[in-house]
């Protein structure tokens, strides 16, 4: 029996601070075979990229002459190797442009040195504007996946440890501004004095509901509203809101209050798992219309399009602004 | 040679999560002796507080029958000995009759059973309010040091790793709220990903100014400027404002904008050292108005006054609302 990988004309890659996830694909785009490990560049030192890689590509039985193509923090100064920011604004097309190519892994015109494979990384994207400076890494490719399936204008809300925020404008991206919402969540719940109330006893959607409107009609409650997720449950004990609902509904209300524009633009939520319920939840409670996109789907069509510009030879081109076959 | 504390009529303390600050004093409150050291609620447990007590007052020859009177963490549920929470609205005559004495140094009417000392805590205050619960332990006995001081109505802000704003109506507590400001700065600066940018670096007061301009002027910034403390160091290098400065500064100017009524009632800085200076830079800078207290001499005018209510044979009581001699 063959490795499903074994026909792959290309692997993409989504390598981020605490996962990879790669994908092999053939020249239509097919998901033929998908690998996923909790090596990120957290735990990964610079020598320990390559193998990692190729321990998957062994596993799915991709040739050696399959290229790999990867986005997010294994293209930063202190990841595999430094894939320099293109800035802001700026269409996606210029991904392509800046990626760059794994040293030792090079070829030579569009033939391969022995049996080295071609490993190109995306850069990241940076807005270089002294008022409000701002860095992704992985979020751009996602958001040029959107651009891909049709989306040419209106904001992208991109939720995580640090969520971002992108106006999309004629299919390019015109600036973006990022909330350290996951993180200030799992800080205040794990290491501060609101780790003994907040993370013991359930969840609830109400609590959750009712902390984002507040939040939301007044952002300065996000930090002032903090200290009574310590102080209702010492003084009311088990008759106040469930503690994590509150402390994440806060920073939430706050995120959305501070990043979405109301220029009446189309809303789109990029997320999965249990932040996309999360966000789509407080956006609702709100009454924030929004279209839901799968971010890994977003970001493998994103992936696969600017492949389809570094190796034409290898992935036919689709034709921009459409939908997916 | 007599040591400093035989004369001792009356030893105060505070007593707090980090920190033991004793002082000794004569009737007429002229201070004999002092000590401090590091062993707060956070490191003690229970049955050490009774030692690490004693062994303050036999360095300072504080005699057996001379009583103790404690306000602070040591009256926590997780402290020494509990002192339940007194209740907001509150005047401050109220925090006497919550105290409590500790359990095997219990006196008898008058008289003390064979050598153990008196030793009482002063409660915390609670304002059982479910839309704004909240707590204190130890501010309040610096508050009732700036009663007893002649402050009868007005604003104070008592800045910490909890910083507390206090309502004063009548020589009365009328409300307070807590803002975790100390606590954020800590975190964010030492744990988040902002820690590799922020404390590297010096202080610059003009940085920490702006940042309280700018956070004061929209509370929201406090949340949404965070990530461009990572981001302006990456992108521009050295060529960024002082990034503690910053962090500090938009933490501050929040805490001014969320806590500081605009009621144009006086507003007192009951603090000390370095916490006092940047507290006093940022309010200058917004051209607000205010007096400085010293916190550390108003928690022992405030000791020594209740001090003279639990035991007015040692003590003779001063005239409210006057000056202390």
């Amino acid at each position: 029996m063959t490795a499903a990988g074994a026909t792959a004309d290309i692997v993409l890659a989504d390598w981020g601070t605490t996962s990879l996830r790669a994908w092999a694909l053939d020249r239509q785009g097919n998901l033929l075979d998908e690998r996923r490990s909790d090596s990120g560049m957290g735990t990964l030192s610079r020598d320990q990229y390559a193998p990692e890689l190729q321990r998957h590509l062994s596993v799915m039985g991709v040739p050696d002459e399959t290229p790999v193509l990867i986005c997010g923090m294994a293209g930063a100064a202190q990841g595999w190797q430094e894939a320099p920011y293109i800035e802001a604004p700026t269409d996606f097309a210029a991904l392509a442009d800046g990626a760059i190519t794994i040293a030792g892994q090079a070829h030579v015109g569009q033939a391969h040195v022995g049996q080295t494979r071609d490993i190109r990384i995306l850069p990241g994207i940076a807005q270089r504007d002294s008022a409000r400076p701002d860095v992704m890494r992985g979020e751009e490719t996602i958001l040029h996946g959107l651009v891909c399936n049709g989306v040419q204008d209106g904001t992208v809300c991109l939720p995580g440890t640090h969520s971002k925020w992108a106006d999309i404008a004629g299919g390019r991206l015109d600036g973006f501004r990022t909330m350290m919402t996951g993180e200030m969540f799992a800080l205040l719940g794990d290491r501060s004095i609101l780790r003994h109330t907040v993370m013991s006893g359930g969840w609830s959607d109400d609590d959750f509901i009712t902390a984002v409107g507040e939040a939301h009609a007044d952002p300065s409650r996000a930090l002032a509203g903090l200290f009574g997720l310590r102080a209702g449950p010492l003084l009311f004990g088990d008759a106040v809101p469930h503690g994590a609902s509150r402390l994440s509904g806060l920073m939430i209300g706050a995120e959305i209050a501070s990043c979405l524009h109301s220029d009446g633009k189309p809303l789109h939520l990029a997320a999965t798992g249990k932040m996309a319920a999360h966000y789509a939840k407080a956006l609702t409670g709100l009454g924030i219309g929004f279209d839901m996109v799968d971010a890994e789907l977003a970001v493998r069509t994103g992936l696969f399009d600017i492949a389809s510009i570094l190796w034409p030879e290898r992935i036919p081109q689709r034709p921009q602004g459409g939908t997916t076959e």
